[in-house]
C-alpha cells in the first residue's frame, strides 16, 4: 500500500511544486510554480486538480504573489493581499475549497503588523490547510471504513484520491483505509470523459499502490452496477450545497442515478472545506464550462469534425435524495447541513 | 439536406465496396472487400457498423463466399453456403441483424438449382435486403415524424443514421425525415466512448447533411436531459427481445434512466429485422465484450496504465419499462411483440 507518489502540491524553496497531472500517466513530473500567474495557469490547465489540492496551491499562491509584489508598507501588503486573492480565487468557479483557502490565508496574514509578519502568516496559514486536508483525509478514510464495512467491491469516478488532495484522498482515501487495515477492496473506476483523470489518474494512483481497480467506460457503469459487481459508489465533490446537493465531476449525475436504479448506497467522501452553507440547494451553485477542443480533440489529435459545436460542462449537480450519506472528517452526515464553523465556513453537523 | 455521403454498403462489381468508419471524420474513404475474411475483418475491426448495415454486408459476403468456393455442383454449393453462413454469422455475437440477414440469403440461395442459380439467389436476396433496409428507414422517419411532431431538440446515441444502414438510418431516420419536411431539428450528439461513433460519425454525417448538431460527453447527458434543452431521446438497437428489453451501444441505458428522471419521453428506432422474438427478454442477450485497448488508448496512445486491466462490453440492456416507444417500420409500437412474419423472424406486432 505505500506506492511512490509524493504530495501532490508542496512548499519547497519559496515555491509550489506541483506533480504535473496532465503528464500523468506517460511520466509523473514536478512542476516548479514560481509566480502567481504560474500558479494560475496550472489550475487553469488541471495540472493541478481536485478541490482540496487546488485549494492549497491557491492559498500558496497568495504567498507567491506578497513575494512578487515585494510591499514596503503593512497597507501596501493588505491591498497586494486582496489582489491576489480576487485573481487566484475566480482561477475556477464550482470548487469552493479554492475560494475559501485563499480568504482563509488573507484573513490570518492582514492579522500581521508588518509585510514581513503578513507573509509569515499567509505561509503558516496554507501549510496549516495543507496539514488539515492531510488529517481530514485520514478522517474521512477511517470513516467510511467503519460505515462501509461490509462493502469491499467500490466503483468511483474522476479521481479523488492521493492526486486530488494533500493526504489519502476523499472517495479513494476510504479505499485506502481499507488496504491500510488489510481489509479486502477492490476499485471500478470510471474513465472520466474528456480529460480522463479516472484513466489517466485513480488507475495509475491505485496501481501504484498495489490495489486491484478495473478500469471502464463512463458508459458501462450502469451495466456494471446492475450486474451485481459492486457494493458501494463512492465519489467526491467540488461543493456541497446546505441541502446537500454536490456539484462533482461531469458523469456523477448519470452515476447516481444508475445507482439508484440498481438499488447500490451512493456516498460523496469530502472534507468540511467542501460544504456550501451559503448556497441553499444546487440550483444555484455555478458549473464551469470548459473548450470544446477538451471534447473535440485528444492531446491534439481531432476526434470528431473540427468546427462541430461542444457543449462541455465540467461539472454536474446531484440532487441530495439520491446520497445515501457524506462521509466527512467529522462522520457520517445526512443533510441539511446547519452548523456553521467559526470561520463562516460549513462545518456540516452531524 | 442532401449531403455527400454514398451509401455505407454498396455491390460494385464482384466486390462489396464500404465507407472505411475507422477513418472517419479524418477522410471519407471508400474500402473494397473482395473475400469473406476480408468481411468478417472489417465487420469486426467496425470499420463497418450498425446494425443494419453489418447485415447487409453479411449478406454480400455469402456472395463473396461463394465465387471463392467456386462449387462444381449443387451440394457443394449448399455445403459452401452453410459454411459461410456460420462463419459471417458469428463475426459479432450481439446484433441480430447479422445473423438473420446471412440465413435469409442461405434459405434463398438454397433454393437454386445449379452453382450458378444459387448464386444469382443469394446476390438477389441480399440486394432486396438493403433494399428493403432503405425503405424501412424512410417508413422509420415518417412514423416518427408524425408520432413527435412537437419535437425539434432531439438526444441521441452512437451513430444510428446514414452510416449504420443502407438509408437515412434508424433513429437519425427521424432526424432526417423532419428536414426533409422543413420541420426545424436539432441534435445533441453523444460521443459515444469508448470507440466515439457519436463523435467521429453522427456529428459527421449531421453536419454533412447541414442539420444542426452539438456533441457532448456521454456523461453530459443526465445534466442536459435536466436543464430542459432536449424535447426528446432516440437511439437505435442491435437487439430487441420480444418484451422490448433492448440491446444497443453502451451508455443506452445511462441515458433511458436519465431520461426518466428528468421526465423526457425515450425512443428505440428500427426496423422489423432488430426484433428477436425467440428471445423473451433482455436476460439472455449475449453482451460483445471488446479488447481492453479500446479503452486504454486513442489511435494507438495509452491514455490509461498500459497493463490495466478493463471491463469493455460494447452493449447494453435497456429494460422495457424505461422506453416510451419503438419506431418501426410499421408503425410506433409497444410490447410485447407476438406476432411472426413468415420468415420466422420478428414483424413486431402493432
Amino acid at each position: 500500500m505505500a506506492g511512490t507518489l509524493l504530495s501532490a502540491v508542496a512548499w519547497v524553496g519559496d515555491a509550489i511544486e506541483i506533480i504535473d497531472q496532465t503528464k500523468l500517466p506517460a511520466s509523473c513530473e514536478v512542476l516548479r510554480l514560481s509566480t502567481v500567474d504560474a500558479a494560475i495557469d496550472a489550475i487553469r490547465r488541471l495540472a493541478v486538480r481536485g478541490a482540496p489540492a487546488i485549494g492549497v496551491c491557491g492559498a500558496l499562491a497568495v504567498v507567491l504573489g506578497l513575494d512578487e509584489a515585494r510591499p514596503t508598507s503593512r497597507a501596501g501588503a493588505l491591498a497586494a493581499l486582496d489582489e491576489i486573492v480576487t485573481r487566484v480565487g475566480s482561477a475556477r468557479p464550482t470548487a469552493v475549497n479554492l475560494s475559501w483557502a485563499v480568504r482563509r490565508v488573507r484573513d490570518a496574514a492582514a492579522e500581521g503588523s508588518t509585510p514581513a509578519a503578513i507573509r509569515e502568516r499567509a505561509l503558516a496559514e496554507a501549510r496549516r490547510i495543507l496539514d488539515e486536508d492531510r488529517e481530514a483525509c485520514r478522517r474521512i478514510g477511517e470513516h467510511g471504513r467503519a460505515e462501509l464495512a461490509s462493502a469491499s467491491r467500490i466503483l468511483t469516478h474522476c479521481n479523488a484520491g492521493r492526486l486530488a488532495t494533500l493526504g489519502w484522498g476523499t472517495a479513494l482515501g476510504v479505499v485506502y483505509a481499507k488496504a491500510a487495515a488489510g481489509e479486502p477492496v477492490q476499485v471500478f473506476a470510471c474513465e472520466a470523459r474528456p480529460l480522463l483523470q479516472g484513466a489517466r489518474l485513480t488507475a495509475w494512483e491505485l496501481m501504484d499502490a498495489g490495489i486491484e481497480v478495473t478500469l471502464i467506460a463512463d458508459s458501462a457503469a450502469a451495466p456494471l452496477l446492475g450486474s451485481g459487481r459492486v457494493d458501494v459508489v463512492i465519489v467526491g465533490a467540488d461543493r456541497i450545497a446546505a441541502n446537500g446537493d454536490t456539484a462533482n465531476k461531469i458523469g456523477t449525475l448519470a452515476l447516481a442515478l444508475a445507482a439508484r436504479h440498481a438499488g447500490i448506497p451512493f456516498y460523496v467522501a469530502a472534507p468540511g472545506s467542501t460544504f456550501d452553507l451559503a448556497t441553499p440547494s444546487g440550483d444555484t451553485i455555478v458549473i464551469e464550462e470548459r473548450p470544446a477542443d477538451e471534447v473535440r480533440r485528444w492531446q491534439g489529435r481531432l476526434v470528431a469534425p473540427i468546427d462541430v459545436p461542444v457543449w462541455n460542462p465540467a461539472f454536474d449537480v446531484t440532487p441530495h435524495e439520491l446520497v445515501t450519506g457524506y462521509i466527512t472528517d467529522v462522520g457520517v452526515l445526512h443533510p441539511p447541513f446547519v452548523e456553521m464553523s467559526d470561520s463562516g465556513r460549513g462545518t456540516p453537523a452531524r
